[in-house]
């Protein structure tokens, strides 16, 4: 019997924070066919409400430190008005939302990372068995559609901020041994693109194979080195493909663009 | 063949702002048996980051109103810090907690308080038909134990603020054609008291055909009658009993504390 398709999409700040850009994507997503799953990164919201409570980002050789005050003020602009602000929009779409941070249903458990030369403070990484398969599988079985914000647990009370491109690429995996999965990273540029400065160079598909020899060719380079890095990491555990791309375009149905990465 | 029971378990801001007493009723809550629901309000929080932030709460003839820049602040004070460190405290007591508002899984409906003489803001009413029963069963069945913020919306779109003691007794209402349901109102006191000087000389069971002459003698007076008549209603309409009383006290085993209602 063939598995049932599962798509889980991943959206940042350029989509969070753009109320007419979240509206259309949203808009889409809700009409997305099939068992779905969304993943929201923060935005501008948390780090303004830093500063109007005077806390000054902590920085450490150009990383971002989670200590409490920050964890407190994530937990409230991801987890609070961000979650139940998108939640509330797909519900108005008819879209059966349900808002979760990796606590709630035990969804996502994740490890302190551990200090070694930098002490990250309330940051969590992910493992094999991060991942509540059964209960986020019992939601889906209800009708429901998971939102995630990038807010985990440790199992012990403490909460843990989280990279979302790994939660999104987490789950994808996990869910790959009872779904076909598919993994949509929306960001800003339209996909990987031969040419950096044309918009419409986009590479349409790369093959797991092909992915060094574009390296080699400077066609991939910079920071999209270890995204596609990621992307294929998640392909070779089992997720069927990778769509990178624009929010806007990616979703629409019909559409022919982004990235797609596949085995 | 019997209906299985469902306890709904309310506290406020005396628990929440109190982390002691909150670890400690945590700790009852996640022994107590059978199916359960947690509903918490405020608490301090929300005020002080108002304060921090430099918004003032806004009363009309001594009533609080929810401006949209309250609710922002409630929504991510309530449904962000509050309701994520709750679950993740009893995930840790191996209670599996989810936490929702009323937009997660389009659980509870609220239609925003209409402008008469006091124009309330977004501030969310229920009504008969605001619980989606089926969705709230669909989690209880998948082992879920569900943990509800005060934060509801209208189906489209707005997030709205919603009195919890509401909310408990709305679930507990409508849970009540599949359950057994008993309603748990944690508060200050150890229950209706005979003598409001004396902690001692607490009332422990009320019937609702007695609820009336207690008023008359008095025993009965201020801000408990609308609180009993509201619990009263609860019972007319299906609920099996309401306890009311000291969170530390109510729902520890073999305990015999607290005002019980019944009809």
């Amino acid at each position: 019997m063939e598995k049932e398709t599962l798509t889980i999409v991943k959206i940042g700040g350029n989509v969070i924070d753009d109320s007419e850009k979240l509206h259309y994507f949203l808009e889409d997503f809700s009409k997305l066919k099939g068992a779905k799953i969304l993943v929201h990164g923060g935005g501008k919201i948390a780090t303004e409400m830093g500063i109007s409570l005077g806390i000054e980002p902590k920085m450490v050789d150009g990383r971002r430190i989670t200590d409490i005050q920050t964890l407190r003020i994530v937990t409230m602009a991801y987890a609070g008005l961000i979650n139940k602000n998108v939640v509330a929009q797909l519900q108005a779409k008819n879209c059966n939302a349900i808002g979760l941070s990796g606590a709630d249903g035990n969804t996502i458990r994740a490890v302190k990372r551990p200090v070694k030369t930098i002490d990250y403070g309330f940051v969590g990484d992910l493992s094999e068995t991060s991942i509540a398969v059964d209960t986020i599988n019992g939601l889906l079985n209800i009708g429901l559609v998971p939102v995630f914000c990038a807010i985990t647990h440790d199992g012990d009370t403490q909460l843990l901020n989280t990279n979302a491109d790994t939660i999104a690429s987490a789950i994808a995996v996990a869910m790959s041994a009872a779904y076909t999965t598919t993994l949509v990273y929306c960001f800003e540029k339209k996909g990987v693109l031969r040419d950096v400065e044309d918009d419409n160079s986009v590479v349409s598909e790369i093959r797991m194979g092909q992915f060094e020899q574009l390296k080699e060719e400077g066609v991939v380079s910079g920071g999209m080195i270890p995204k596609l890095h990621n992307a294929f990491e998640a392909i070779r555990s089992g997720v069927s493909a990778v769509y990178i791309g624009q929010a806007e375009e990616l979703l629409r149905e019909g559409q022919q663009s982004g990235t797609r990465l596949i085995k």
